[in-house]
């Protein structure tokens, strides 16, 4: 199955250590060998690297862990395909442009009617791929557009309450797990997710991770700088023995330099 | 100076020579440093790759150079900055979707007036960065836009008409050789350059080079498949020994498959 990823931090930092075991689940240790992709936010622009290919026999992820783009909000996506052909244009995460700035979207699901609901119409958005996911993306730039006049965010109330009321109704289609970027602020939204222990399509469908690292000084994602470093890491499945919390079923958490800034949690499944 | 370099092959190859030659000359040889990128046409999507450092001193050109992406159609550019900062964003070539399918684009060359030029509007496209490329690119877009209905290319001639009436009015705004590719076709205008020689604004602004390659089998630009393989290279300047000739000041050139199928030279400059 699919497997997200995501970081949010204080200070630029690579995604190292979690990108290299997240790779190695692509395609060694998983049944995930169908594509991956990460985004780097630099700036308002990012750095895009995917390939419709195992992840763990790439020497382009190989050489993100070690080398990759030094940022403060990544999100990678493991593919295993489910709706769309193995093709660079189905691979995720996906890419848009939305007022001067570019936006990011990663999920892990199954929304068979998404094309058919006339609720979550796409506008002026093609996709350039088949999936469901790159669908549920437009869908919500789609709703955002009337917020963002400039570059410069909206409040991040009205972003939330947006994505929020987005995330809702994607819960109503089937398992509905999203990663968010604007290049300011990552939203995580976390539903369901097969659960290997016992088969079943149940919570958490991502847990959260958060390190303090005050010393010492590194370029991973584990390190710090002279003023301290802060990261949140968010992912399917914990990747590290480290005491990753699940996340609720219908929980959106909102990340700003690596603290969480904003929280909701609906009532309604 | 900016470079560029362009490629169209009747069978998937690699950019590795040529790319290789551009690399070693943006940094090390030329007064290119500020950033270099590379896109790869993969079906109606492409792989973007960008830094905004010098190509010649970077880990992810060289490996682009002997495992980046196969691919019929690639932009490649080599930045030396004169508008907008060094960022990833003023990091050429620019990539947008339009119809479904990706469209991309490079330009060397200065446009200093574009942004007050009302006749080349970018309608609802927001740059991301402040370049004069970026400018043009979207408006080349804006321009495009009525013609694309769907993901399906509009005819050749409507095409290259358009292009061609872009080209001239660039062309009165200063140096205006850019690449511009939909994933169909690959459009080449060229116009004038600073010469290194003479150190005047003249042309040629980009030369193009054929190969036909009957054998033997390799998976370099300078291959060949068991039905054959013709390429045709764009550059700012002579990568080779070989036998590459200057195009016109104010010429479009259209490619696909590695051929020429269309032509137009402007009489009025």
């Amino acid at each position: 199955m699919c497997e997200l990823l995501a970081m949010s931090s204080a200070q630029p930092t690579r995604l190292s250590v979690s990108l290299q075991i997240l790779a190695a689940r692509g395609g060694s240790t998983a049944s995930t060998r169908d594509g991956w992709g990460a985004a780097y936010y630099q700036g308002l622009d990012l750095a895009l690297f995917r390939e419709p290919t195992a992840a763990a026999d790439s020497a382009l992820a190989h050489y993100l862990e070690t080398q990759g783009p030094m940022t403060s909000i990544a999100i990678s996506h493991i593919r295993h395909a489910t709706r769309g052909a193995v093709t660079l244009a189905n691979t995720q995460p996906f890419v848009r442009e939305l007022a001067g700035r570019m936006h990011a979207f990663a999920h892990n699901g199954d929304l068979p009617t998404i094309a058919g609901n006339a609720a979550l119409s796409l506008d002026a958005y093609r996709p350039v791929g088949q999936t469901d996911s790159e669908h549920a993306f437009y869908a919500l730039l789609a709703r955002l557009r009337p917020q963002w006049s400039t570059a410069s965010p909206p409040s991040l109330e009205s972003r939330l309450a947006l994505v929020s009321a987005f995330a809702r109704e994607l819960r109503a289609l089937g398992p509905a797990n999203f990663l968010y970027a604007d290049g300011d602020a990552l939203f995580v939204h976390a539903h369901r997710r097969i659960q290997p222990a016992t088969g079943r399509i149940e919570p958490p469908g991502l847990w959260s991770l958060q390190r303090h690292c005050p010393s010492p000084v590194s370029d991973s994602e584990n390190a710090t700088t002279p003023t301290g470093q802060t990261v949140t890491l968010i992912a399917s499945v914990p990747l590290t023995d480290e005491a990753w919390q699940p996340m609720a079923e219908g929980e959106v958490l909102v990340l700003r330099d690596g603290e969480m800034v904003a929280r909701e949690i609906s009532t309604a499944h």
